[in-house]
């Protein structure tokens, strides 16, 4: 059996593999370009780089092993049709994500952004009007994992958690849950508005200008999801016109963002560049789902962890 | 009776207090030094300004409604010899402080400062090696009130809490608890060490240039209790040499810091000008504690909400 890598793993990383697993070939290459992917049976890979005619030279493959959590850049239709397994790291990204939400949410409230800028000019200004987190109502629209981590810590705040999903089903940590139809009319409760939404054909383009003006002048508006999901200029215009008090954004509809973007003139919002994820944990615990995985895969079990339907695309 | 204000309170607080205690006369003045205190029976205050002339002059003066935690600025040999009560709002402070706390300790492991800084330069910058906040190790100096909030928020991040006090006793949210004496034994196991401390005679000067040199030196080191515990030259050393790796500081030897000091000048440490308990919530919280005792006092009942002893200082 060979697997290959689509990005570079540590050595001692390499080690465990080959220890662990004798009967399988690894070859690990620094991008899907340089890969030899014609015996493939397993591609692990970031997930950004498969697209048909890697699919046609890999004749041999089996599974793709995405090591993040979407796959909207791979051809999913072809991976269909060629009925290839396709399993991600779900699940791995909420703490890191988590922190990060909670990392800005805090921020804002206590004043960070006022308390560095002052610090720089030696000033010693204490008029920072900071606010408290508790007490305070958060929408997080798309609670999985993360959003039910979300969830968790900003509760352990006192914070209120509204959950949005498409059924309207009940999900961990979240003190209330409306479905998707009635977003609009929820959204005057949030002091925070949280999408930790995958791009699908359904979620792209969901929230418009209308969800904007529902929400709280002073609302902070964070997507920690995918970039799609809302149109640039929305955001921009609600921004402008102070329809919302600030925006977090982790995620853009281009990446990186255009220089000429109306985002980077904008004093209210927070440029963070799709890192919300990042940890020094993330490929250990990515490489761990791909080791219990790889052990099924050999006795014949194809019911992966964190298996993905290609159809749906999550 | 007369309650002499030395702050100024909104007019709808003036107006609920008058309403609530018709027999109590109200005095609200912006200062001490515009108060006119010689009848007073009672002087709520925020504690900087009681000295010995003040209560030469207030002979009728027989409790002190401190409306702040530190009451270390006042003369408290002489407020014990004339047997004048002291309560403070211990307390209140617990829910912004530890939100700053956390903020800060958020901030540094999901690179905000970097963030920040990247976006006003339009600079799309991935590489911010941001780290997890779960599953390292805190250490709490003075866990009271203050210092067990943090340690339960700290706690729902996967963070291990170690408290550390005069008694060895056990606190909540401390997963361990060491005496004042074995401080510097277990520092080398903390990734963030955290002061709440008040300052008294015991704890001025506790923190030694020997306790930085037993912390991690990617440790990062807090102070959010009072200035007095380290000096600031022993901080600015262990910052320039390496010995930790950053320092968050709300409090200071000097308040407001100096313009001359070298924490202005070094990167690695946080300037925040003693707001970390600042909050929209403060002064209605504290005249809450305030109309509580009051009701307590007017049926003589002396056994306040957070009684002082004078003479310990806390």
């Amino acid at each position: 059996m060979k697997a290959v890598f689509t990005f570079k793993i540590k050595d001692t990383q390499y080690e465990e593999l080959t220890k662990q697993f004798p009967d399988v070939t690894f070859s690990v290459f620094p991008s899907i370009k340089e890969a030899e992917v014609e015996d493939a049976n397993i591609i692990v890979t970031y997930g950004e780089d498969i697209d048909e005619s890697i699919l046609d030279k890999a004749s041999a493959l089996e599974w793709i092993m995405v090591a993040s959590a979407g796959v909207e850049k791979m051809s999913l239709s072809a991976i269909a049709e060629r009925n290839i397994v396709v399993s991600n790291v779900k699940g791995i990204h909420k703490t890191p994500m988590a922190e990060s939400v909670l990392a800005h949410i805090l921020a804002l409230c206590r004043s960070l952004p006022a308390i560095y800028e002052n610090q720089k000019r030696k000033e010693w200004n204490k008029k920072v009007h900071s606010v408290e987190l508790y007490g305070s109502t958060a929408m997080i629209i798309g609670p999985g994992a993360i959003g039910a981590e979300i969830g968790r810590l900003l509760k352990a705040f006192g914070v209120k958690t509204i959950g949005c999903n498409r059924s309207g089903k009940p999900v961990d940590s979240m003190d209330d849950i409306v479905e998707f139809s009635r977003l609009e009319e929820a959204l005057p409760q949030a002091d925070f508005v949280i999408s930790v939404l995958p791009s699908t054909p359904e979620t792209k383009g969901l929230l418009t200008s209308r969800h904007f003006d529902a929400m709280k002048s002073t609302a902070v508006f964070m997507n920690f999801g995918r970039g799609d999901l809302v149109k640039e200029e929305v955001i921009v215009e609600a921004l402008q016109s102070g329809k919302i008090g600030h925006a977090v954004l982790d995620v853009f509809e281009e990446e990186p963002l255009p220089l000429d973007s109306d985002l980077w003139e904008l004093s209210n919002v927070t440029i963070s560049p799709h890192i919300s994820s990042h940890s020094r944990n993330y490929v250990p615990r990515a490489l761990e789902i791909f080791k219990e995985n790889l052990v099924k895969w050999q006795t014949g079990d194809r019911q992966l962890i964190n298996l993905l339907d290609p159809k749906r695309g999550y």
